[in-house]
Parts: C-alpha cells; structure tokens; sequence
C-alpha cells in the first residue's frame, strides 16, 4: 500500500458549505492542470531527477559503508535544507528498533555555544566522524562549526587523523568550501548544482546521513519514483501533488494563512520540520514572478500528537478560522505497547487495562480528527502505511512536487529567498568581514535610536 | 539586572505608521489599566498564590533530596501543563553546564509506542525514579504510561521496590489518581486546587523535576516574586505584563493572528512550547464571558533562533503582514566557544578565526532584529541577562500574569479549555471506557460516510 492523501475533511460535505472547499470550486481548475505541471517542469527543476540519479546512492552507499565500519557516530554540521531532510530521514527510519542502526547521527544546526560544546563534549571523538555540508560553501554557522571541530580534531589527531574524519558534502566544482576540502584533501560528496537547499533531501546531503544510520537509501528513492509516477499524471484527482497543491492554495485564498502538520508519531517531528522549510522558504514571496508586490505565502506550523491536543487543540477547535490541519498518521507502529491488566478497578485506569498504546493514539488521533471536523474545522492527512523507507520517499517527493506547482498558483517563484539575503550581509559586517564594512556602520547607526524598554 | 522587556521595534518609529503601534494608540487604554489589573485580580487566581508558598517548595526540596541521593534519572510522566514547565526549568537551567546537576531528566509526554518503548529500554531501571503527573487524575495518556510502568517495576523490584520509584503529583485530596496512590501507599506531592495546568509551572508539578535535576527552585520563586512586584503597578509603561498583554491584544487587533516566539538559545526551546500552550490554549476560545461567539484567541509559534532563520526567515520578512515576533535574547551564555584561528585564508572561513560563536549567535540575531524592522515586520523581545533560575522565575510569571490580562482585553475566560472535551470523551468511547458507549457509536456512524483520497 502507498502513502495515501486523505481530503475528505477539506470539503463541503465534511465541514460545511462555509469552512468547506467544494468540488465544483476545486473543478474551476479543471483544464489548467496540464499547464500547471507543464509550467512547473517547463522550469529546470533538477530535484526531480534526483530519484533517478544512481551515481549518487552508488557513491554515498559505497562512503558510507566503509566509514560505518569504523566510526559509531556522524556530526552532520550543516543548517537549513544542509540538514532537516537527512534529520528527517534518520529520526522516521534509524534508531533502535530499526533492522540496520550502525551510527549515531547528530544534526546540531544551531551554533548556541551551550549546546554545541554540550554535544561536543558528550562525543567520543575517537569513534566519531564529521559531514560539513554547505551548498555554497559560505554559510556562516557551518564554517563557524567547522572551524571549531577541524581545530579539536587536528590537535587532537593530527592533520591525518583529522582527514579521515570528515566528509565535505558542497558544491562539485566551485565554493571556498570545495576549496578548503581540496587544500585539506578531504573526502566530498556533490552536494549537485541547481538543487536548493530544502529539495537536497534526494541528493548526498540527504543520503549521507541515511546511509550511515544504515537506512536503505535505494528504498527511499524507489519511493520518490514511485511518486513520481502518480504526480505526472494530469487528471487533479488523480494527482496528489496537484490536489494537495490546489487544496492548499484554495484554504489559503479563503483565508486560511496557517497549515498545521502534526504528525502523530515522535519520528516523523523531522519530517514535519523539513515541510516547516519547504513551504515556508518556497512560498513566501514579496513579489510575484511579474514583480508585483503580493507578500504572498502560508505559514506552515508543526504541532506533535497526542501532546498538543493538551496544547494547541483548544486553539485549533474554537479560535479563529484561520487554518487548515494535515495530519501525518501512521498505520502500523514499529512497536507495539501492551497495557498490562493489573486488575485494577478504578475508572481511569481499568477501561485501558488490556489495550495497547497503539490504540490509544490512534483512538486519539481519530478522535481529534472527528472533533475538529465537527466544529467545522478542515483537516486532511498523510497516512503512512508504516515508517518504511519507501514511505518517506513518496512522502518527500510529494511534497517537493506539490510545493513546485504551487508556486505556480501562487504565481512566485519558489526556488529563490531573496529576503533572507540582507540579514547575511549584516551578519557578515558585524562579524568583520572584508567588503562588509557599510552594513557594519549601517548596523552601528541603527543600533544609536533609542529604545523602549520595561 | 532583571529580565527585560524591550518593545521598540512594535512601535511606529522602528517600522512605520502602517505596521506600528503609536504611543497614542496603545495609550488610548490609558485609566483601563486599573480596571484590567482589578478586573484579573478579582477572579480567584490561584496562580498569583504560588511563589509565596514556602510549604511547596520545602515539600518538593525535601523529596527531591531523598530521592536525588538513590536515583540518577527521573522519568516524568505527564502531558501538556504536567510536563511542560518541569520541561523548560529543566533545560534552561540544568545538564552538563549546570553547577547543580544531579539527575537526568525526561519528559515523554506522548503515548507513542515506538519513542515510549524507546526510552524505557534505554533507562536504567536500578537508578530510575518516576512522577506520574496529573491534577485530574484522569488523563488518559498518563494513566496508561504509568500503568505500563507500574508493571514493569511491579515485575521487576516487586510491590516495595515500586513503591520506592514513584511520586505522584495530583490533586491533594480527590481524583483517580489520589485514589490509587493511597492504595498503592504511593509518596505523593500535592498538584492545588485551582491551579491549572497551563500555570502549574512554580507548583510541585513543574518544581519536582527542577529540583530533582539539582534547579535553585527558591531563586526560580524568587524571580517570580520579583516579577510579581512589577506586574502590579497600575502605570502602564511601567508594568510588563499589562503592556505585553496589551501590545499582543492591539497587534492582534491589527491583523497580526500570529504571535512567534523565538528564542536564540536551544535550551530556551522548551520555556518557549511551555508559553505555547499558555497563549493557545488560555486565549483560542469560541465564547466571550458573555456567551457571545468570538472565536478569539492569536496562534503562538514557536522557532529557534538562528536555526529558523535558514527556514522560517524568508516567510516572516516577506510574507503576508500576519505576524508579530517575540525574540527570546541571551546577553551571557553559560559556555564561551572560541573559532580558533587556524591561519585559513580562504573568504567563508577567514573572517570567523579568533571570534566566538558567541558574537556570532548574538550578531545574528541582531541582524534578524534590524533586518525584520527594515522591512516593517513588528518584533520585540525578552531579554535574559543569563540562563539563570532567577530570569526563569520572572519569565514564567511575567507571561502567566500577562496572559491573565489578555483575557480580560479579549474578554474571554483564560482559565478553561471547554473545546477539548469532546475529543477526550470520543477517545474515552472508542477506548471502550465504561459510560461512553454513546460516543463509539458516534465515531462508529461518523467513519461510515464516504472518503475521499488518492
């Protein structure tokens, strides 16, 4: 079975005329589909090829196999799409209870000097080896990390020792990562020109990691072709990136400016996370692809259940109209949880006596749903039929695919983030980099106006 | 130096007549101030109670001495308000970097099978203690985690060796779980009367797992009494709580349905979800005080800083004007990392040697700062001088009490969570719990109607 895309709590017949998308209105689109997904793939996407790129897993599995054999734990210093997809890959499909744990996978991203010299200090760096993955090459934090960590290996092992425990993951042929990694001859994987940060997780940024969790990064990519398949067909219906894409533009024009995914799995919160990125980072735009100013986008939040039915569901049911809910669920547990019967007759606790976790949260995961489908409130979800390799294949590729032909109704471009440009010029003058001296006085200036304060 | 509320970036100065709050405007409440401070005070808030009462806190310390000295983990079973206080003291204050440390803490909340399964195989069982949390004493999710517990202990140690591995924090006189833990001649701390969960944080719910990691639960007290001082003055600008209420509600009111809090320290997130579910849940609500229907309430979010700012930045500084932002500042970390300086000549690389990833961190952030107020996106921030039980104390009680007045300025009740109750009852029924027989046979009916899915 497939991962399915559930929108029967989208619609009119489920939550109302008012709160509800109705089929007519999803049909409006009717006919524009083949020009949706001919203008998205008129595009040069090269994410959609990663699937297909066999070289990659040949060279990650082949890296991977050999340094696993030595090292029990992988650092990947890497922020942004450098790190939520393979995140996302290692928290759903490694772990104890997985058939192949070989390695440890740490994804610190931030450079919180509380946390990373608490991980550092907590590895046996012995056993220990380090990915530095940054497309550009010049991302701040992961040469801030990086420097840290060659300095700590290089004393500590010398500059030989320190060469065997790293792997550079950038561009293959320009950077001044690429060069440092030659100067330092470094072992590299391609991290491939024209992929974006938040659609690598198919390309050795996020196969590396996978692989040395020992998770089978072929399965993965099976699953994406799979996918791949169902999002070239051009009937909307029968398209889930199509329907999830026109679903979500249509909540969004209506008003509904959040999507809450809320996976009911621990596993799957990366998962979540890595779609916080790719919808985020793709859709919100000041300007159209015709330069008119439109701040488009919706903002994607990542909820957790069962916890956040004791957080965030009293919002969700009874606040403003101003979401739509995606559920991740999850047929099949790796585990299952008995609840022992101890003969205990007290209300509370004898109902549940005998039953298992996994019924519980999926009574409670169904019981949200029917609640907030009630209050008129639309919802859809994501059914994983079990966390399988080749299910968070289709469900990355999906999802890469559906934010593409979004952005071809939210009429932006979805593969650039021009806005995040200014605050890196400004992190690079007040850090005293060369050619950045105006943003410092800039910075200096803006910092004098007085402040409001309690 | 206290924790410090800093607003300028909301005003109209920082970013411009359309997007900011003037003086005029938010004076316009000007002689309300009184009424809303009467007006909260006047219902009965048990809260404001709890960090002059010393009983609790020489309780939970004597406890947590005993039990500190046997066991070298605590396992918290608890959802929502029974976990996520404890939650945020923890993180923030103890770990490796803590002078105090003395025992590890876990907050599993959910009733995942495969995370559950998880932590238990990983625990030491020897050595591990566990609370089990619940004012109701009802609580599905951690009546089943402790039934599954209660076994394994029972099993493993027998009835003594069990009782010896439990706390149970409720109700101190009704409830299912009282009841049990009587039978059981269970060691127990009282969770009061009238305190909810969402402002439990300084009662024995949230200081127990403080002071069993080796937390100065008297300073976490101390900074709420300080804060308490400054949350009851009438004058407005001189009050943190009135003007956070009061800023958020008219941002709000502007179209600002969001609210992100976005701390620049990974061990700040947890104190950052414990705020999520105080703002969500005290505020979404679909009924004022006076039974009209308002669906009010502003969508908290939480990000991390500087991680989110390769994922959640490009949305917030050019997408819809639908947001406000709460930075979570640290002036002092409590670890200093130096960026050697390894004679690296290369760009990307060279700028960073002899700097710290504490300049870095405090750099981005303030580039974050300036670059949303440039481009008009209101913001502000707390600002914690250090991670320090004081600062924690004053940040809980600053945003309980500010809470407290955003619902007078909403009118709505912020102390109940009727919106929750059906999907509890509907769980309750397909659980097979005894009196709910009605509720299967609602969800039984309402899973028959068609599905629509690809």
């Amino acid at each position: 079975m497939p991962l399915i895309f559930d929108y029967t709590n989208l619609l009119t017949g489920a939550v109302g005329e008012k709160a509800g998308l109705s089929e007519a209105e999803i049909g409006k689109l009717d006919g524009t589909e083949e020009k949706i997904i001919r203008e998205a793939e008129a595009k040069w996407l090269p994410f959609r090829e990663l699937p297909y790129r066999d070289e990659y897993a040949k060279s990650v599995s082949d890296l991977a196999r050999e340094c696993a054999g030595r090292f029990s734990t992988l650092v990947n210093l890497g922020i942004g799409g450098s790190s939520l997809g393979g995140n996302a890959l290692v928290s759903a499909l490694a772990g104890p209870q997985g058939n192949h744990q070989k390695v440890s996978v740490f994804f610190p991203e931030n450079v919180d000097p509380d946390s990373f010299s608490r991980l550092l200090d907590s590895l046996d760096l012995e056993k220990t080896i380090f990915s530095v993955v940054s497309k550009s090459g010049s991302t701040a934090e992961t040469t801030a990390q990086f420097l840290v960590v060659r300095d700590l290996l290089i004393s500590r092992f010398g500059p030989g020792g320190y060469r065997e425990r790293v792997v550079a993951i950038t561009d293959p042929k320009k950077g001044d990562l690429r060069r440092l990694a030659e100067e330092d001859r470094l072992r590299t994987l391609p991290f491939p020109d024209g992929v974006g940060g938040r659609f690598s997780v198919l390309c050795p940024a996020g196969l590396f990691p996978a692989a040395m969790a020992g998770i089978d990064i072929n399965e993965v990519l099976a699953g994406a072709r799979e996918m791949d398949k169902r999002c070239r067909v051009s009937d909307l219906f029968q398209n889930p990136a199509l329907l999830f894409a026109i679903l979500l533009y249509l909540s969004n024009h209506k008003g509904r400016g959040m999507v809450v995914f809320w996976p009911y799995s621990d596993l799957l919160i990366p998962a979540a996370d890595w779609f916080r990125q790719l919808w985020a980072e793709s859709l919100g735009k000041r300007n159209s692809v015709d330069g008119a100013v439109v701040h488009a986008g919706q903002t994607p939040i990542r909820a957790v259940g069962v916890t956040d039915q004791h957080s965030q569901l009293q919002l969700y049911i009874e606040g403003p109209r101003d979401k739509v809910i995606c559920f991740l669920a999850v047929n099949d547990y790796r585990t299952v949880v008995e609840i022992p019967d101890a003969g205990i007759k007290i209300p509370s606790f004898s109902y549940l006596q005998g039953k298992t976790l996994n019924s519980l949260i999926r009574a409670e995961q169904e019981a949200t749903e029917m609640s907030l489908t009630k209050a008129g409130r639309p919802n859809c979800k994501l059914v994983f039929p079990r966390l399988a390799a080749i299910h968070l294949g289709e469900y990355f590729y999906l999802l890469e695919v559906a934010t593409a032909f979004a952005g071809t109704l939210f009429q932006i471009d979805p593969f650039d983030q021009p806005g995040v440009e200014e605050g890196k010029k400004l992190t690079f003058g007040m850090m005293g980099r060369e050619g950045y001296e105006d943003k410092l006085k800039e910075f200096t200036e803006w910092r004098k106006r007085p402040g409001k304060i309690v």
